[in-house]
């Protein structure tokens, strides 16, 4: 048994880290933290997960002596020195934040000066289907964004045939986080929809660098009036024609070994995928353009965030892949 | 006073038809018709419209006796015969089905044979920003349908510069209309957002038509977990590059002096627009790729159909534009 | 033309005033308030109601010099003092808040001290179906809570009758306020319904005052995932056994010459009253238990809020009732 | 590992059924049937589940080769024929229909004529909560109903103490089963709630039989829009004054070693039981009124259907009750 911690624990993806890792057959949660609400049960905020633990607040040292690794939930900007203090202690990492995601440059034209950019070397972006490998040595990875989760899942196998690329990306409110804003009150979600951030959003540089910056990417988000779900609908204009029957082949041969990719004779809705870790995908090439169209459906607190995270920790530490996600 | 009939007064759109007419000063709501649901009060049905009117069957004749005019909310196939009666007897008709809105050729190569195709020179299509002086002197206009209103809006001004385009719009449950099916099920739709019709949605015909086919349009209709409201968010790769003032001046011209087309600083939610028969845009330019991207929210059973049903009937019988729509 | 300022016009209630005042043909709409928010446009904050006034800072005296008549949407301790200044200079006031709804020794009870207790002998409670006399001679009227509006419509013809009442309500979130709070957030009230203050709603003194505080009165109020709508369920034990058509009776005889009241032979839905100023009612009588069973449904910012404050106005300045509110 | 068949597996409690036995460490799911969608993959239905067995026509004998047991999900009035046929077979069963709930004298009262009387003496009422014993000695147990489940969780440890009892119930729609109705569109029950069969809901049948009918009982049923969950707000007249302290420890005792009720301190929202086979519980004294209060919240699919039947499925197969459900 693994013993793993996991700081920033109340916010939804860190909620949900701990309780995937509480219910997690080969790990055991040994600690819970929080930068308010110390004190408090983690069930007493979240009753449904059933976590038992009482959070903590951050300490370092006091971590590193119950926990050989560490799930870190914690915003971008501050995730970065709280992970460097668990790699110094010797803990495998998983960062759910943008802090590791990005090489420097493209991590500071996007956010902000790096707190930590001696760390950039070893980390690994954590998308398995692309990156399994050096998920697999590395001490430090960094959980992708949910929106290029995915996105990519949706783009990967077209990669050497995009002319451009359109995303058109919808989310539920629990991707906007925790806190109480005018955007996340239930009178200004329900009953509307609305793109946001159209004049660039920070997950592109995700997509920039997984898909190479010379194709330009148009990559636009939309908030929904639902909980949980991310639906990146792609609209993509192949460099020569395909039939449709080649794009799917080129899905299945892709997709063909991975646990949590699913190829659907349909567009996915995202109920498909709800508190799973998987990404649905439907890709079928419009007859009237022949542009190619693909789906991509995942819960964005699983496989946008804490499940993928649980998926990098397995491979980190050499359990089955699959395990304690199903 | 000018008398108005309904035809087909219980659906969602010809239900709103009725409820707009009812409270219009300078119409009399005459009669309301429904295939069934004949001998029940509108206001049995429809509570909240509070429309006292007792629903009977359609009978031209007896139409024809207390109307001047009628506003036809059938099924497309079903219309044809329905309008083609009441215009015989010298009724001014709007249709809201997809029946008087493109040519034979178009038409019947999205829907079916058409059943009075002899009609369909006189017919106008009644998106008053880009017909309104044909509008104004037809005796039967065809209401746009709720996708290619909103798209048309978000894309008219552009398109002599368009190279291409795609539109992914996400349309409420209400305008799948008032059928119960699994896909209408709440639980179906409730925390969920699909794609769907991917391989051609019928109302490409009429961006078809009124864009042109020498442009390429990709249209992509989704399904929300809301109820009234339709968002097209339209993605254009423009033939030369334009910059976002440019492109601003290109819709604040063409929309000067539209009553219900307002441009707004900011991408507009359905919300904004609810209950109301105003088409709300934002217009940018993506300064990663040069991309002009138009987002255009309407309510689609007001914009998207009933009030612009009774925008064009305003205008067919001389009253001002907007009367009974503020 | 009455002129009309609304103070507080940002709030959920206080927008909706503004709305009503702005499309009513006897009033005009000359001044709109906001503690924060002042020197934008009204309309760029609620987009859909469009009113495209400016906002100001509350001044009395500018008010004064503009204004015949006010609609105060402030929070309760806060509106007593602007109440105080608008009625010094003349103006004929609606108060939305609580402050002047109660008996001074019940308002201290439930609330706080009161600001302007002087004030409290003049003020009339503004449920206009109970007390319609006294608001046309009023100068101050309180628009009655939300809660209080659906549960006392809905029992009001059994006041004789009652042994004891559970008003169970249920409210949507607009309800709420327009505060971001953990509570609010659409996360927290999506796919959830709870109830909450079940050791006292403030509300509850309304019921008091208007019920008598002879029949005891249990009183929950549950949070619900909907925007605008209340629904009160109440279940009142009669002194005597009454059969369902004495019940119905007293209910017909009550509310039959009341413009917004409606009686319903099926339970109403809050859907039925969206947007409106009514309050739809079923009773009946459970033939298992004789209990009796009375349901009020209505929109809580219209009917529970901003309509009936306009309401109340009408009778106030002499003008029909139900004028701009149909 | 026990060998399960779940007849009626397309229906969302039956669907649920088996995806639970699917991944239980325990049970091997070898059968699931339809009456319609016979052919097709479970997971073609049902993507979330991930079950994928091939759907079958129900055939007693072919299930009896393969299943020890058996979950069955029909509607009441079909299950019973099925049922019987399963436990001729020498099947052990759980029924989820209302068909073995009651007496043959109250089930003929609130439904119809019975199917197989002969074994309603063998039947148990499959609350496990108050009936565990003789679920573990059963051949055919009886799964409750949603609603009595959650009332009679809120209600038991005061039995005998209630002068009488108004259950105030709030389901979400997955309640209302899977037929596409009027009802069940989402127009309909989007931004809204209504009270339903108020003369009279089935499911008081199973209060009376388990509450002892010399209690009056008043139960209302409310449809919420939400998908899952069920909330019973159940108010309660104590024979003489109870303390809140003297409540709790009512509640505490009679809870202490269930393991999936557990008592809260504030009123529950059924959003912290989504998913899971817990009853979340809160129980306080109104001040103004010596009225107990209880809040009983639970996922109607699992706690209130499928949960539920797994749960007595485990105890009637010798297994840890929780087994599967954790």
């Amino acid at each position: 048994m693994a013993r793993v911690a996991v700081a920033g624990a109340t916010g939804f993806a860190g909620a949900l880290c701990a309780a995937i890792v509480n219910g997690h057959p080969s790990l055991q949660l040994t600690a819970v933290t929080a930068r308010s609400d110390a004190g408090r049960r983690h069930d007493d905020l979240y009753p449904r997960y059933g976590v038992g633990l009482e959070l903590e607040e951050f300490d370092a040292d006091r971590i590193a002596e119950r926990a050989d690794a560490a799930l870190v939930a914690y915003p971008h900007g501050a995730a970065a020195l709280v992970v460097k203090a668990l790699l110094e202690r010797g803990l495998k990492v998983v960062d759910l934040s943008a802090d590791f995601r990005l090489d420097r440059e493209l991590y500071e034209r996007y956010y902000q000066p790096h707190e930590a950019p001696e760390l950039l070397d070893g980390a690994v972006y954590g998308l398995t289907e692309l990156h399994r490998d050096e998920v697999r040595d590395a001490d430090l990875v960094a959980a992708p964004g949910c929106y290029p989760t995915a996105a990519l899942l949706a783009l990967a196998p077209l990669r050497d045939v995009m002319a451009d690329v359109i995303v058109d990306a919808k989310s539920g409110v629990s991707g906007a986080g925790r806190d109480a804003t005018r955007t996340t009150h239930f009178v200004s979600v329900a009953e509307n929809v609305t793109a946001y951030k159209v004049d660039g959003h920070r997950h592109r540089a995700e997509l920039e660098q997984e898909l190479g910056s010379e194709v330009p990417v148009t990559f636009t988000p939309h908030l929904l009036p639902l909980d949980q779900g991310l639906l990146a609908s792609c609209y993509v204009t192949p460099r020569e024609a395909l039939t449709v029957e080649q794009v799917r082949d080129m899905f299945e041969e892709a997709y063909a070994d991975e646990p949590f990719v699913e190829l659907a004779d349909a567009p996915p809705g995202v109920r498909d995928v709800r508190d799973t870790n998987r990404c649905r995908i439907h890709v079928t090439v419009e007859p009237a353009t022949g542009r190619v169209l693909s789906f991509a459906a995942i819960d964005n607190l699983w496989k946008g965030a804490a499940g993928q995270a649980v998926q990098d920790l397995n491979l980190m530490l050499g359990l089955p892949e699959t395990e304690g996600l199903a």
